[in-house]
């Protein structure tokens, strides 16, 4: 099929009015996408975004057109999605952006997702079945392997493949009958009150979740306090992480945890900068048996090549929409199936799980064919506002059916949240 | 003094045409500067740009323009630019789209070189004097120390730059002696014929240069043939830099450089990824004795911090226009000195030349104090479109004297070189 046009809408959700999503870093985010709609001659439409927190969308949409004659025109063929990819890549002009990192690679994320979407709802299958029904070597096709090969060449990574071809059919099954198990982040946020947190958490493990997530890293008597409250409130068997979304310094990091370390944390994530791999081990060594886990600001397949490399984290962590979409993300998750490592994706803002359910689920029926200590970020947000909403079923996901991505907006939230002309910014 | 306006220009010139920097990752770069001038309420004009290679140019003009909020009708006290810096890079949703890397920070360095071209010229210095005559609390301050503790602290960088408090009036008169040595890059680019290369070389030699580069990584037997050319053109005693742009993985890179050793090359540049911390470590064991260098594509001081800590690199390459502009790049001089790790700066490209000079000619008065095994690149290129150009006098960079950064462009190259009306592109 060939693709005729490259649109792109710049939709923002007013989620700071309620601190939905405050952390340490981030204190009044309003989730927001650089939302891109590709058109094929046979009327088909692929939908995928660059998920931003407000300010700076607009950049992303820019980064997005800036792509458009690459794209428009382009045919789009489910045998050569990793040519696809490459092209949008490998423009030098652009690459210079980054290289691969960055608004520009973002934007080709957003491409490449919104083309999977396309490949998925022309196949009639969710993204998920489409890459897991793929034969290796077609998988092992759509990624990039520059600058892996010190890691894990192409020829282990079909090996990899077809050692889980036999398993593939039972664990569909299992998946389509049970889904995948996920966690939440919904009682966490900084901004929150600690009655709303107590309630929220007894209401998650009410819910099925067996894993919960607190934001940390802005005070260290307010972080003891609110862990204190969340481990009465779920009990000692329930999993807690903790998140300080980049705050600290190495030694910084090492301390605060350990003034945690009663209430039994399970990870702690992004405990520093995302491109601080040797910080990372660090931490991980400061800090064991509580786990590290990062990755969702982890720019490209390098960084998480390194993290790897390097024994920095014990769950590397996936985001949908940071790296080139699900090429790149694919790449990532045979990576950490070669290094043992569970793959525990990032998710929440607007559509990302959306998004990298589909990965996840890829991942289980033919990668890493487990979902042992692998969990998925859940977010009670905005899923009311896609076609595909994620559905949790006792503190799972349930295996999309539709097909495509489930990256689609609904054409009424499209219009009312555009930015800034939509009616929820006319207030 | 009152910063009152933020105005963003989209120029690019036309360098394809020649085949003008062409190497193996970037075939025909048009070189482009995303520019911004910032007015004061007391009429002076602060310039600064991001630098591309074409496409994308105005992504970066969009990301400029994303600050805009936060610069126009800011005050700009000479002794608060740390904080300047500070309120730029932690607009929590700006920084979403980096963090810290990518056309949003490169954005911000813009803005920040043309905050220090403005200080430079109310004080009417130029920017390596104004940096140089600073107190040493005063240029610990300007560093944004965030994720660094671990490798240096702000109370050891003092310590430093204390101790060469004593010595800086002599390198001072020294610098506007003799100025600071440079290379060249002009001979290598890989589009360029063999008799070129060869008439070029000679001519760097004649000119005073000790060191040129060629550009390397696209073919084997096309490398060797113009190695030996240039070490045939130059002799044994000028070093010979290589540079294959990010062409190779880990295991290529040291194959590669193995078979242009019989020419004694003295650094390899960028031999794999910029982010690939742990690649370029491996690569400096495989190839020693020949140097390896990288720093141009590094997104940030943490990747600056971890090529040090790992000992990935010998030679250290700042760019005055990828990281977040003379602050950023003042805390990885401080990180390279701690290390005992010479800077030899990228530049090039437009307008490169004319503000890193700045960079190590401050470096050399007030924090390595020496020019041993440094030298800064330069490519003679696109000068005359600069008020102040730089001047290159027997192989080296006469210290700048006027006021500001050097970073502004003439008007009629502005007028001329927009994109897309400027004449150059209406051809």
């Amino acid at each position: 099929m060939k693709i005729v046009s490259l649109e792109t809408r710049d939709v923002r959700f007013p989620t700071s009015r309620d601190l939905d999503g405050s952390d340490a870093m981030n204190p009044d985010p309003d989730y927001s996408a650089a939302y891109v709609v590709l058109r094929t001659d046979d009327g088909l439409e692929g939908h995928g975004f660059c998920f931003t927190i407000g300010r700076g969308n607009e950049v992303c949409a820019a980064a997005i057109e800036a792509h458009a004659p690459l794209v428009e025109g382009a045919e789009l063929d489910p045998d050569d999605a990793g040519g696809f990819t490459a092209r949008l890549l490998h423009d030098s002009q652009l690459r210079w952006l980054g290289p691969e990192k960055g608004a520009v690679h973002m934007a080709a994320g957003a491409i490449i997702n919104a083309a999977f979407d396309l490949l998925g709802k022309a196949a009639g299958k969710p993204v998920w079945r489409l890459l897991a029904e793929m034969a290796p070597a077609q998988i092992v096709d759509l990624a990039d392997w520059r600058y892996l090969s010190d890691a894990l060449t192409p020829r282990r990574a079909l090996d990899m493949l077809q050692d889980a071809v036999p398993g593939r059919a039972a664990r569909t099954a299992e998946l389509l009958e049970r889904g995948y198990p996920a966690y939440t982040t919904t009682p966490g946020w900084l901004g929150y009150a600690d009655d709303k947190l107590v309630r929220l958490a007894r209401e998650a493990v009410a819910d099925g979740f067996t894993q919960i997530k607190l934001k940390v890293g802005a005070d260290l008597a307010d972080d003891v306090r609110r862990m204190r409250l969340a481990r009465e409130a779920v009990g000692p068997d329930v999993r807690i992480a903790i998140d300080a979304n980049q705050r600290w310094d190495v030694g910084a990091a090492i301390e605060w945890v350990s003034e945690l370390r009663p209430y039994d944390p399970y990870w702690v994530e992004e405990p520093t900068s995302p491109d601080d791999v040797l910080g990372h081990a660090a931490v991980r060594r400061g800090v064991a048996p509580v786990k590290v886990a990062t990755g969702e600001h982890l720019a490209n397949r390098v960084m998480a090549k390194q993290m790897l490399q390097a024994g920095a984290v014990d769950v590397l962590q996936i985001d949908a929409c940071r790296v080139a979409g699900v090429t790149e993300n694919i790449a990532i998750l045979l990576l950490a199936a070669a290094y043992g490592v569970p793959v525990c994706p990032h998710a929440g803002g607007v559509g990302l799980c959306e998004a990298v359910q589909h990965l996840s689920m890829f991942d289980y029926v033919a990668v890493s064919g487990t979902t042992e200590n692998r969990v998925i970020e859940y977010v009670d947000h905005l899923h009311e506002h896609f076609r595909d909403p994620v559905r949790i079923v006792d503190g799972r996901y349930a295996a999309p059916r539709a097909p495509g991505m489930s990256t689609e907006m609904r054409a009424e939230s499209l219009a009312a949240y555009a930015f800034p002309g939509g009616e929820a910014w006319r207030i």
